[in-house]
């Protein structure tokens, strides 16, 4: 493509409104222009990306036997209800009125449409197992949109739902599904990790999260150098190493004034963090629990909620503490809590030995309490968040800690949505059966957004080679005001073209400068230059974006660099 | 593709709801399924031929300089107010409110988006001309939407955008459409013609349509079966011959009773039709006229519209007609009308000689009048519809009518949408301007439907090959319980795969007639059939979708056959 056919309108300063490194980025190299808030158009360049992305989605998702279907974007209320979400999904769920005054909305999801579609067209066993995809356009109307593509309203998701006779043909395609999630991130070339999610709200008994690796993103996520183990930090689990454990100690209360912190506690009666219990009273579903960390851990509130059965979990306030526990804040410790109160101890504090704890009391604490012998030891859980450089729960390796962007989700559903909308089906008994169901998402426009993330430096971005929009960038210096080199530049655009290499050449006669900053800023993996110099000695110059310095070669040596 | 691996929900019956053979054909052949009013759901099959025929589309509007955007489907109110369109749009504009209670509507078209788009990004003539397109999801809400695709709420579109420095260019660019969309429907193996067409309310200087040309189109084209001439009815013209004139005859008034139509008029006068002339009286926005054809002549409305300059017309009542004219239904002629009543005259009808007409008397009516010596010849317009078989306004060629489906519609817009919106440009001598636009519509998935409406038999479809959802179908007689035919089948499927054939295999163990009936349901191109019988002698059955009969053939005579 010559440059003075596409749109491709750079911007030198980065758009105010602009917040994180991808939005900047695909603003400035011309990918995006917002419409309203949430709703952006792709520009060619940027519509090349994406294009390339829901390709690789498509061939791998239809390699592992999924159909691809099309559903529509606005939906009918009935289906909805009957699913129960009309009323109790938020207000993400853009909810429209028709011409008639008929309810509908516009799909932030398809397992409704789906499940109504295969409760008709689906009797039997024998055409069990199916699975359905789609690529398309999903609204989802968020209180703030932000971040760009990364949390917008419109946006283009490939998702997919499969159907089955036992939860053992689920598992089997949840696995087809995990092993082709894993092969389009590894095409799309992007460093990510598969971790095991929480499957909040959405129910089933599995789930997988699929995060694109960068520093900006949302989640941080735990994983083992060594095995495939990978989980989100809310629920990643480790192998702390066992505590120390000297001979027991009287336990004693000492006077603590003013003390409320633990490194204060820790300076003042010059114990390791490890053996300091520390308190964090939270408020469960507006029930009160006490519960006891070591010094040194922090508090993973959606583990605390899992353990004590609560939907939400926020921290009491003072007074509420207060009341709660009897004690008084910063001294607030395990001996003599009211009876009634729910009390929790994390795993790791409830392996403590002759530890320090509040006393209840102001200005005071416990030393060398252990548990059982001068306070039982209430139910345990794991409530902390792992720490990096921790034993892996799975194998002999270390854990580290990255941060992500969540680009795809996979769930066993089970039945939830095939029991409300009915979708049964006669199994080789004769018998009518309700189906269960998985299900699989890949935000696909989200995907452009974190491989910028993933892939950027201060000039530009630095697009992976599967997803660039073009391989090749093109400059011809001064071809304007030379024959030699606009012919050259002429016979090397077709001859690469020919080769069957996508090229951008920046035809246009600006400044060399600018374009050379302009292709660095819309990072094509490889750039050619021609210039007069150059081509009295037959070379060329060749830089890969990735690369430090250019280097002069001969076309032969280029080919290869771009076959490479 | 096996059978077995894809959802093809075939229906013997045809649906109840189902009024256009298309909507029949489609849902039998288990292409789409109904979601809601105007809402369907492609399935694997149908959705494979709305992919092709997107391909096809896309490869061709690149292949004519066009970029290729996405734009989003939901639009802020903001720019159709600045259009004027927020209030003059209809209802089928769904208009909806987020979240926070801010006007958007679902978009049925992208132009205020597009030019807000280029308002902001083109600033200088040597960025111009420039022709934007997408292939979208576009919402109409269709009062009563029918036919299927054919008239849905919820459809695909491939719309394009040109922006233009002069009338010029966008000419250029308009003709350059011309040919991609006659390549477009070349490519995809419809009968078409491209119409001049009523521009209608959208304005702007020229405008044609390309209709796929079926029996059941909503529309009536006319065109030459020498020359590139093709309208529709409402805009068609014709060199009707001329009309044999004898020697002018005295005008004598006559008694008719009871005599109120053309063909009891001829009769008892012994007339030929093209010496009667007619009167059909006509309220043009509630003011009466009175036109005048020939007695074998029809009136076209909209070129009545046209010549009265008036936005619609429709026939008066008798009491209308009666107090318009002074005259009685059913004798009403030129002769001393009102001096005010607006009159008009068929071109053909004046031209007649010695003709017949009503005396505004009952029971009455003049023979051999003559314009200007009888009656003064009123205003003249062109009012009638062409007729088959007449003489061709541009060549020598006669005229044919064959009803036809709108598929496409490209349009000069002019500056409605630029001057409205205030996209406007710098040219080379740094004057500001506003731009010239077209825009140029494909209704992708309407597509499918007048394939199909083109396309089929009492079997069911017959897929051109451009757009065949596979091109061959395949079936193996009894393959479950023939080891060899099982074993051939598989052979031969991998075989053509191999070849780059798309091969549907039916390898379910159904009856043969279930799996006949049903491939010629589908409508493949091609149709080979495997059985122990003809193996025995190294043959296959071959199939062509439209030939009356099967061929016994070697497999590289098949092979012949699937490749012409």
């Amino acid at each position: 493509m010559r440059r003075s056919q596409i749109l491709i309108p750079t911007l030198k300063e980065t758009p105010a409104d602009a917040e994180v490194i991808s939005h900047q980025l695909m603003l400035r190299a011309g990918l995006i222009r917002k419409l309203a808030a949430g709703l952006y158009t792709w520009l060619p360049l940027g519509l090349r990306v994406l294009r390339k992305v829901e390709t690789i989605v498509r061939e791998e998702m239809d390699r592992a036997g999924a159909q691809e279907v099309l559903m529509p974007m606005v939906q009918p209320a009935e289906l909805w209800s009957e699913s129960g979400r009309w009323e109790q999904y938020g207000p993400e769920l853009l909810r429209i009125k028709d011409r008639h005054a008929r309810d509908f909305c516009l799909g932030p999801t398809h397992e409704e449409v789906i499940t109504d579609l295969i409760r008709g067209e689906i009797r039997s066993y024998r055409q069990l197992p199916a699975n359905f995809y789609q690529i398309q356009t999903k609204f989802r109307d968020e209180i703030r949109p932000r971040f760009g593509l990364m949390r917008g309203r419109e946006f283009t998701m490939k998702d997919a739902y499969s159907f089955h006779a036992d939860q053992e043909s689920l598992q089997d395609t949840y696995r087809v599904m995990f092993d082709a999630y894993s092969r389009i991130f590894q095409r799309l070339g992007l460093e990510f990790r598969a971790v095991e999610a929480d499957t909040g709200s959405i129910g089933g008994s599995a789930s997988h999260e699929f995060h694109v690796l960068a520093d900006s993103g949302e989640d941080a996520i735990v994983y083992c150098h060594q095995c495939e183990y990978a989980a989100n930090l809310e629920l990643a689990e480790s192998r702390p190493a066992p505590l120390p454990c000297d001979a027991p100690m009287p336990a004693q209360k000492v006077t603590t004034p003013g003390i409320r912190t633990v490194a204060e506690q820790a300076q003042m009666l010059k114990l390791s963090h490890d053996r300091i219990v520390k308190s964090v009273v939270v408020m469960a579903d507006d029930q009160p629990a006490a519960l006891f960390l070591l010094g040194d851990d922090e508090l993973n509130p959606i583990k605390a909620a899992r353990a004590l059965g609560a939907k939400q979990v926020r921290m009491a306030e003072a007074a509420e503490a207060e009341t709660a526990t009897g004690g008084v804040v910063g001294f607030i410790g395990p001996v003599n809590l009211p009876e009634k109160l729910r009390v929790l101890v994390d795993q790791r504090a409830a392996a403590a030995c002759n530890f320090s704890s509040g006393a209840n009391e102001k200005d005071y604490h416990w030393i060398n309490l252990n548990w059982n012998r001068d306070v039982p030891l209430p139910e345990t859980a794991d409530l902390r968040n792992v720490k990096a450089g921790e034993p892996c729960p799975r194998c002999a390796g270390n854990l580290g800690i990255r941060r992500g962007i969540e680009v795809g989700h996979i769930f066993q559903l089970g039945d939830k949505y095939s029991q409300a909308l009915h979708a049964s089906f006669l199994d080789e008994q004769g018998q009518e059966r309700i189906m269960r169901m998985g299900c699989y998402g890949i935000g696909v426009s989200r995907v452009v957004a974190a491989a910028v993330e993933q892939n950027y430096d201060d000039k530009g971005i630095i697009w992976p080679q599967a997803i660039a929009p073009f391989d090749v960038g093109l400059i011809a210096i001064n071809a304007q005001r030379s024959e030699k080199v606009m012919a050259a530049a002429e016979t090397l655009y077709d001859r690469l073209r020919d080769l069957g290499f996508e090229v951008l050449w920046d035809d246009r006669a600006e400044r060399p400068g600018v374009q050379f900053a302009e292709m660095d800023l819309i990072g094509l993996p490889h750039r050619v230059v021609i210039s007069e110099r150059n081509l009295e000695h037959g070379l060329l110059e060749y830089k890969a974006r990735v690369a430090a310095e250019a280097e002069l070669l001969t076309l032969d040596a280029v080919l290869e660099r771009l076959r490479t």
